[in-house]
């Protein structure tokens, strides 16, 4: 089988947790999915999984409802909501023992922190998403979008299990990349969900095409990236202009793309607001950098529905 | 009857026009209405008007179809939504005499410029409505706030003639207060319509109470207000904080209020997009003052929906 294998467990099996979890488990690795209200029917028929290039079942899937029937791993991949970020220690303190490592693929800003602060700094590593994965059904998820994984550690350089980390998730078939610096890669990824993670709910629940499709829309995605931009310079990265229009190039591949907080408004769930507008724009106007543009869009989004 | 009794044309009879029309022809004042959707029930039934204070039918009402039917007024009354404005001189035409006023009621920044450009200056009067009425239905106008009119001329000095078009107004009812800058008034009411018209739509079609029961969009209010002062003040006019504290104030009295663009939004009409929120951006920019608030809600509600 594969050259190390690994106990992993998948905290958070929705459309990011499924995708790369079922991946991994296809590819020969031991893993573990704690799920909620998929249990039953993931657990009779298995994950279902569809991309451009190829589709398969992962039948049967090792599910589990409780944290402490699973046991600690060698890895943790966390990929709850940000909104739900507060029940992680208590379902975490299961799978964690002295070696392992916890990555969390969550959106914005401020889950790694959440994760050394609760189980120390050194076995945590972040990992940016730039996919498009959707939940289309129970245990169905849908790659629209082949993408890359930026994975980085939380305590400064690159570690080698870090390297080892995305080496199997590249054999598993993800395009991983170790990457110098979390906060960069963090920076890197809001350029783009800020901009369309907001504007195709701001814009009317509209998908990614419909925002390109409007010259204000794509105008004002602009705005936000160059905010994020600055904030990301403050901070001391540079981020190129060709890769804000990399964004753009992107998005138009992506098709009637519903990226995933929108889903989360569509369903009248809670968005994940503070992980990534509102950290954006406190780190941002901490560092003496504007984001009147940023604000404006928070505090659309932060409204009481 | 009345002191001076004035032949006066209605030109947009929904909320603003029938309204005052009707107070005016109450009154006593030879009032003319044209009407195109509501015509036949209007013709039939009359205008229902309702406030707190009282509830009175207008009826008959000389209603027309055509302008060229009602020939030269006093006064015109010019109630059109600014997003129809381009068929204003076509139907003014036939109404405009040596001496007729046209006095413009409505919302936002370049309609006086407009009626300027193609009947003269001296002739033009522009009145900002601080009052919440809403069209409940056809020829059936609700006043929710007892509001008041602050009149002026568009060319400079304060005229005799806009003094006497006060005290005719104020006569019938209406609190009508002559000012002496037609600028400093549109900026005043741009301190309310800037927000709360874009709030209540941006917010999710919700009423000014909604809007100043969350946190996050009064505060998003009142830096929109800023900005507006600021554009202002450019322009030569003070405009005090205590009068934007007024604004939330006043808004509090209106309950459920659902300002025009809301209603127009919400009824998939056009939005006065350029009148209200492009006409504020682009004078205080173009005057050196940055409105990053108002270009993202003028850009969002630009947006082709």
């Amino acid at each position: 089988m594969v050259a190390t294998k690994r106990k992993i467990a998948v905290v958070g099996s929705g459309a990011v947790g499924g995708y790369y979890g079922s991946l991994l488990s296809r590819a020969g690795q031991d893993v573990h999915f704690l799920l909620r209200s998929d249990y039953e029917l993931v657990r009779k028929r298995g994950f279902r999984i569809a991309s451009s290039e190829e589709s398969f079942v992962l039948y049967p899937v090792q599910s589990y409802r409780r944290a402490e029937d699973i046991g600690p791993c060698d890895l943790v991949i966390v990929a709850v909501k940000a909104t739900a970020n507060s029940v992680l220690p208590d379902v975490l303190r299961w799978l964690v023992g002295p070696e392992t490592v916890l990555m969390t693929l969550q959106n914005g800003i401020g889950n790694a922190e959440l994760l050394a602060e609760h189980f120390g700094a050194e076995r945590v590593v972040g990992g940016l998403c730039f996919v498009c994965i959707n939940r289309t059904g129970p245990g169905e998820i849908q790659n629209y979008l082949p993408g890359r994984i930026d994975l980085a550690d939380f305590s400064g350089e690159l570690r080698e299990r870090t390297r080892e980390i995305a080496a199997m998730m590249s054999e598993a078939g993800v395009w991983c990349v170790p990457s110098p610096s979390l906060e960069e890669a963090l920076w890197r990824k809001l350029c783009w969900n800020v901009p369309f993670n907001g504007l195709t709910i701001l814009g009317g629940a509209i998908s990614t095409d419909a925002v390109l499709a409007s010259p204000s829309l794509t105008r004002l995605a602009r705005l936000l990236m160059v905010e994020i931009q600055s904030a990301a310079r403050a901070h001391g990265f540079t981020i190129e202009d060709s890769f804000l229009d990399h964004q753009f190039e992107i998005t138009g591949r992506m098709g009637a793309y519903k990226p995933s907080s929108l889903v989360d408004y569509v369903k009248g769930r809670e968005i994940e607001v503070e992980a990534i507008w509102g950290e954006a724009l406190r780190r941002g106007t901490k560092a003496g950098v504007p984001m009147p543009h940023l604000e404006t869009v928070y505090l659309l989004l932060k409204r009481e529905f």
